[in-house]
């Protein structure tokens, strides 16, 4: 399917018609819809959709689409995204020492998982930085202590805009962002090494031992204000047993950490996470 | 939701248009739709969907949908299926002398799980009368032996006309049915006590144990002549060691075969499988 | 196996020489040992044992064993209990409205699922009566105010000692029992419909889809005076999606929940759980 | 845990007082036990254990306890290795062109997950040379025809001798070992894109889509002269639905293949893997 497609993702208050209204648009235009997603939220009265059609034979130019589009979505009340497949994502990775997310997210992006190019990396620490120049990335250390922390964030958002970034992956970061940095700069996915809301904040395969779960997991969310709490995109376990020590804790949970990271950076890539309140619908 | 509601399977050669089309029939007699699949299997050519809507204020009465539909399917050589949701499905379950998928099936129909009615169970052995009488089922006793195959799939058949069922839940029956009854009742539901394809056929608890498999599964199918080939609704896995003997096998197994049958019969009862070729489409 | 067997779970002080100290005790008595498990907690230097031999043959007669193996674990500052797989646990089960789990709890006893008996059955609410007895169970209704509670709860004290209970099994009981009456019976193990310590106290689906989680849980822990914090012995999870309501996750927990209860209730019936600390030790 | 330990596996004909045969011969040597697993196949009639105890205070030198274990061995017909943690064994990785479990596996070997070092890794194709020698590995192209196999394979076993390797892992070499060249190495351990025995042989992925299964899988097994018929060592899977294409069978499972590999190196490394037959137990 390397056909180029444009991606719509919509939500609106529910009512009849929207259906018919939004296929019509693409229809009318000589669009062909691969993908249709229709989510209701009845309880919150409101509609959610991801739609995606080839643009080969479309008869409005990819710049014209989205003005075309506002006239529909307008009267609808509908907030909405465009979103074209032949547009290449360019991704930040933050990291700090631990290489294994990392590591991961390169080499899917090498091997095509992902469409997007992965130009810049940032860390606290300057210990990945040759692993990345291999890569092909450019490597920056910002080392952020409680005194210099805005300082370095008006660094950090430089760069994103100096690198066009789309999207920052925080690949085990173990920082947390300021609201201000998160209110300038709001598309940011991270990891979190537990399953979540269980274990939030810092340590928490040892306080998963100490409470003696007899599972784990990690959570891939948006980042938001609220230290763990944005909306979730992707969760995944794995089995321990009392076996396990803190050690085969974070040693099983890696193995979660960069899978889980990498489910949701590509659904996010593919445009197929759609939020809402605290919530995400994941089109898959 | 308890808002009756219309379903439409459709499956037709992939064409720009469908959507637009299918959503303006629904919109045009003032419908409202609240769930809509769609899948395009691009290398058959196809296309699948799934759309529901409220009957309430929808101006064709029940018994025209059909017909009007039927006019637009015609041209585009489509398969279709038209449901209500306020039809309740008549459902025969077939067991031999296990309980547990039976009265699984049972409970979840008592509690509403789903809108089914159970009148009719049959067995080839008498074991299971009182605990079906007690749910206010019908209960059969039809030994097959090879000699009598023939005669006694005609008074099964008969009694499927009788008590009108549009479903037959083969709940661990052990007993493989003939073509032509399968031909004259193609919708059987089977739990297969294996992760097919492994280990279809007899005895597959016994056949993972010697395998040394550290995983087993129960598939849930529709029943086609292929004994254990036919088209997969739902399988389901659980972990083992080297300390399960077969009897823990067939232990742990009991719970996968009854959770997987569930699934695959709800899946089944609100319309959510569309079968092509020996695939099944679940839009869940 | 059906050979009366013994089972010793001993908890000491880490040293040099246990294993071969417990064995020479079995074999010197003329037992065979079928199962051994070990787990040192380094941290806490802590050696913890299961050993399991058949009765079958062995010198000591029942009654002697335990003070025989008491010679030997005084010195070792070892706590320690025997079981004989011939004594056959009775079982109080305790319910509110629900009945998922005490039909499947009475279901898996009646197949032989469980070596125990299931003679009471409680409830502050008078529904499953009927069920209950069903089953040859005594079926007690005993509602519990703010006002009566410690009223009640000697009245259940009461029955549990008359019926002889060796467990208390909380299927969905939906009261908080007082800390008084879980110091007087302290074998009780409790199944929570989350995934712990996320969600735990009231109404963890409806929070559970507040937050969004993409995998939902159940718990089955040991109950202590601090509410739905005892030591775990068995969790597991199924995935939800944004289409999944309230009423969904109640649906797919009740699978979670009968099949983690019961899979606590056979591990502790066979002696394989072992409490030191929060934590549970689970040989199995 | 860094103090160094033996390991002794044991496999013999059952009877009474193995453990404390066993035990008695570490504990007289003044070792201490850490770790001891037992599993009596009943049907078998076998007896199966794990011992492992510190070599601290050991008064036997390392060199004399396989021979003072043999006295105690020989009567009992047992067979038993005897492994050292010290002793750094050395892998060969065999590969062709796709490089995700080869790189998994180095990755771990770097982020000590593994005690084993990786001089020598061969392929047919010269694809990953230069990825290897960055890990510091030697690379061997060695092309497999049809008319050449006997000579190639002859110059692989004298690179595995001259390497001084313990442990071949295949992974995703994509060709079929003769007999004679696994009679001759038989420490090999494969990866199987397939959830075994479903789809042994060519193609698994793809011939998992035409059957339609709702779950894929991935198994890591000892290799014998039978083709994706030895001893499973471990097993995972993941599920997937009508959306994905064959292509996304393949991504999603490299993910599986990669940690299933792992996890089953990492057991082997450990010596908790005990063959018996065509099964094996994992001491885990």
């Amino acid at each position: 399917m390397t056909v180029p497609t444009a991606i719509l993702l919509i939500s609106c208050p529910d009512r009849p018609g929207l259906v018919a209204k939004f296929a019509n648009f693409i229809y009318a235009n000589g669009g062909n819809i691969i993908h249709a997603d229709l989510h209701t939220d009845f309880a919150a009265g409101l509609f959610l959709t991801r739609l995606e059609w080839q643009l080969e034979g479309f008869n409005l130019p990819q710049e014209l689409i989205g003005p075309a589009f506002k006239a529909i979505a307008q009267p609808l009340q509908a907030s909405w995204q465009l979103h074209f497949s032949d547009t290449i994502p360019r991704i930040a990775i933050w990291v700090s020492k631990q290489d294994h997310c990392l590591l991961d997210l390169l080499w899917r992006q090498q091997a095509k998982e992902f469409a997007a190019e992965i130009p810049l990396i940032m860390s606290n620490h300057p210990d990945l930085k040759a692993v990345c120049e291999q890569f092909g990335a450019d490597f920056y250390t910002i080392p952020i202590t409680k005194d210099n922390k805005a300082e370095q964030e008006a660094k950090q958002l430089e760069l994103l805009s100096q690198y066009q970034i789309n999207l920052v992956v925080l690949a085990k970061y173990m920082q947390v962002l300021s609201s201000e940095f998160i209110t300038k700069f709001p598309q940011i996915i991270n990891i979190h090494h537990s399953f979540l809301p269980a274990f939030a904040g810092a340590k928490p395969y040892q306080k998963a031992y100490e409470r003696g779960v007899k599972i784990i997991g990690a959570t891939a969310h948006y980042v938001t204000p609220e230290l763990d709490g944005g909306p979730i995109i992707e969760q995944d376990v794995v089995r321990v047993s009392h076996r396990d020590t803190v050690a085969d804790l974070i040693r099983k949970g890696k193995d979660l950490e960069r899978v889980v990271l990498a489910r949701a950076v590509r659904l996010h890539l593919q445009h197929q996470v759609l939020v809402y309140g605290n919530r995400t619908v994941v089109f898959a």
